[in-house]
């Protein structure tokens, strides 16, 4: 008898139906002989809904308040599928972020789980009943309830799924069935893997891959849980499994790279001829950050007579107040002037294999160079490299890449 | 300096505008130098939402994953009002039932106070913020999200208020602004009455004046809380005070009754020419309150020749079943026929001052007579007299009752 947790998400509870849907799968999971435990986000909408509200009566909201108004809606998703699973003739109770202490720090709207008390879920489930556990919410010591950030429920899923040292974690997508090579709407012949290792999911899920929240992926690492993406769609598809890399080396020691992914989201902004002294950047980076603009890459040239260009790269929403701040700077810092290019995308490829394999970084520049695609800015990390090029060549790029590393063949 | 608990029902908080008035409330109330406890129904049709959304999924809907789902209207409140005080600039903060621990026994949908934990509420108050406290939930002793019935978050304020030692329960209204002599939409002379005791409101909340629910008067009796009925739209207007009968006694004593009511949902049933033996009620009434109907008057004739008939009302939802039951059992019981009547209506006065005068009963018939009225029907109770009359002459009764009694000549 396995030990499985199941997460559904908004898109997957947007309608009386697809709860039915998701409580007959829970039913069908159990009657399979194994243990069950759901978690379960707010239904598709719901939590935008009230967030709006709370803008319409306090701009921006207080954060303890608001916390308390979004974990609602995953409290009224935890309640219907009970009562769902309970209409088709099963047990199923429904626990409440303060009913199982989902212990949480106290960042408001963006909290960290510290600790679960399984002891209810364990009884629960030794009474034979499919437990449902409100994702996303959690309290603060004091009892004062927490929410754990946009995709929140994932990492419930995953820290609950730790804690029963559950066999595996099962996350259910409306809109995708696993992990792609690529997306799949850009390379016809992207290719589903049937396993990625944490490192690459979190690359990937960085990268603007909205499959896995970030932070469930850096939980399910720590403690190892087995997680599969899956679909709601075709469930009795295996989907993709996060696992550990030993595990998943069988697959992808063949595979130098296990994914090309692309971001148009971007735009670089570059102080030239800036005077190469100590400090320079640090107060450039300090400013931007002060405003809450995350700066993706960064690349300062090699210093020639003193100046050197710092070039780097936000979204493209932080574009126009990062502009702002850094001509406002350039002066004071003693750059000759400030350039920029809203329109730039960031191509990367992921794999795990490029630990042991060199030649990865030089055969992706000769693949773009033979496209005649100019790269303006790389930068590499042991399990991949990121290159900016021109917005319009990103379609163009991930599919010569997809092609020259053959992630498209069939094993 | 006092301490106030206000109590605000859905349609006071039906809108972004409504939910900022309530705010400006507290925060004036505060500012003439008052302790401030809020406690905050569901906006208003939110609560109907969220059980028309559970009957889809399981009709009828499992009562603990009911009674979790529709408390979430009252969380949504009791956030949106504390950040509407803090857009104010004042220091709020929301409680939910099991962060104030208001403990309740496990009878989901209908549940009983047993128990507040004050001591977040005080220091909370001694930190100077303005305390929300989501009303109509409470937890179990197992921690359980239980909810109070249909117009709970009135008991919560009262409960509230006795644990508190508050020096006033005001419970505000945005249909009335008090408690009248009678229905001031038949009765054109009706007026607001200063002062009712609990146990005349009692009787009133029994009998279809949908101002105060009927538990929380009880409640506030037993631990002699001042409660007031204020009105949202006239705030500044007093509203009626209900208090002890010795307090209410200046006014009262002057006043033979307070009120007259009437109640068009009734309807009647008689078993004709029963054999008079032991055990023969009981048999018809078990059967009846087994299928939890409420039967409010029962009339047993004069035994002649060892023969009764036996006459009770119900509510007009529940007819059809009770003469069902009563058409079933006629022949067990020995009965001759079944006679019964679906329009009638229920006619009281109510008043503290029939305790001590005679003749409340005689008056009442008379005028009744002299409009040509038909009574059907009698009950008594020592601060009320009901008598059934034919619905049709409701409205006519109450206005010459109301006429008869000076009810609406200023004092």
């Amino acid at each position: 008898m396995a030990l499985i947790v199941q997460k559904y998400g908004g898109t997957s509870l947007s309608s009386v139906e697809k709860i039915r849907w998701a409580a007959a799968h829970l039913v069908r999971t159990k009657e399979a002989g194994n243990d069950v435990v759901a978690v379960v986000s707010a239904m598709a909408g719901e939590t935008d809904r009230l967030y709006e509200m709370c803008l319409e009566v306090m701009d921006p909201p207080d954060s303890r308040e608001l916390d308390v108004i979004t974990s609602s809606g995953e409290q009224v998703s935890s309640g219907l599928i009970s009562m769902a699973v309970r209409a088709l003739g099963h047990d199923a109770v429904s626990f409440q972020g303060h009913q199982v202490r989902i212990l949480t720090d106290d960042s408001y709207s963006n909290a960290r789980i510290m600790d679960i008390d399984a002891v209810r879920i364990r009884e629960a489930m030794g009474c034979g009943k499919i437990v449902v556990v409100a994702g996303f919410q959690g309290v603060d010591s004091g009892g004062n309830i927490t929410t754990l950030g946009r995709g929140g429920s994932d990492l419930t899923a995953v820290a609950l799924a730790a804690v029963l040292g559950a066999d595996a974690c099962e996350l259910y997508k409306d809109d995708v069935d696993g992990v792609y090579t690529a997306d799949p709407e850009v390379v016809a012949g992207a290719r589903k893997l049937r396993r990625v290792s944490y490192e690459e999911m979190l690359e990937l899920s960085s990268l603007g891959s909205r499959v896995l929240q970030g932070r469930a992926v850096e939980f399910a690492k720590k403690f190892g849980v087995p997680v599969q993406i899956r679909s709601t769609i075709e469930p009795e598809r295996e989907g993709t499994w996060v696992i550990e890399e030993r595990s998943a080396m069988g697959e992808l020691e063949q595979m130098l790279i296990s994914g090309v992914t692309f971001d148009n989201n971007q735009s670089k902004i570059t102080a030239i001829k800036v005077p190469d002294r100590p400090g320079i950047a640090s107060r450039l980076f300090t400013l931007i950050s002060d405003e809450d603009i995350v700066v993706d890459m960064i690349v300062q040239n090699v210093s020639t007579e003193g100046y050197t260009d710092i070039t780097f790269t936000v979204s493209r929403t932080d574009f126009k107040k990062a502009l702002g701040i850094t001509e406002r700077v350039a002066g004071e810092l003693g750059a000759s002037g400030v350039v920029s290019d809203k329109k730039i995308a960031k191509l990367s490829i992921v794999g795990v294999g490029m630990k042991t394999h060199s030649g990865v970084a030089s055969e992706m520049f000769r693949v773009l160079a033979a496209e005649g695609i100019n790269i303006l800015m790389i930068s590499t990390s042991e399990i991949k490299i990121s290159c900016v090029v021109g917005e319009k060549y990103s379609e163009l790029a991930v599919r010569a890449l997809h092609k020259a590393f053959g992630l498209g063949e069939a094993k």
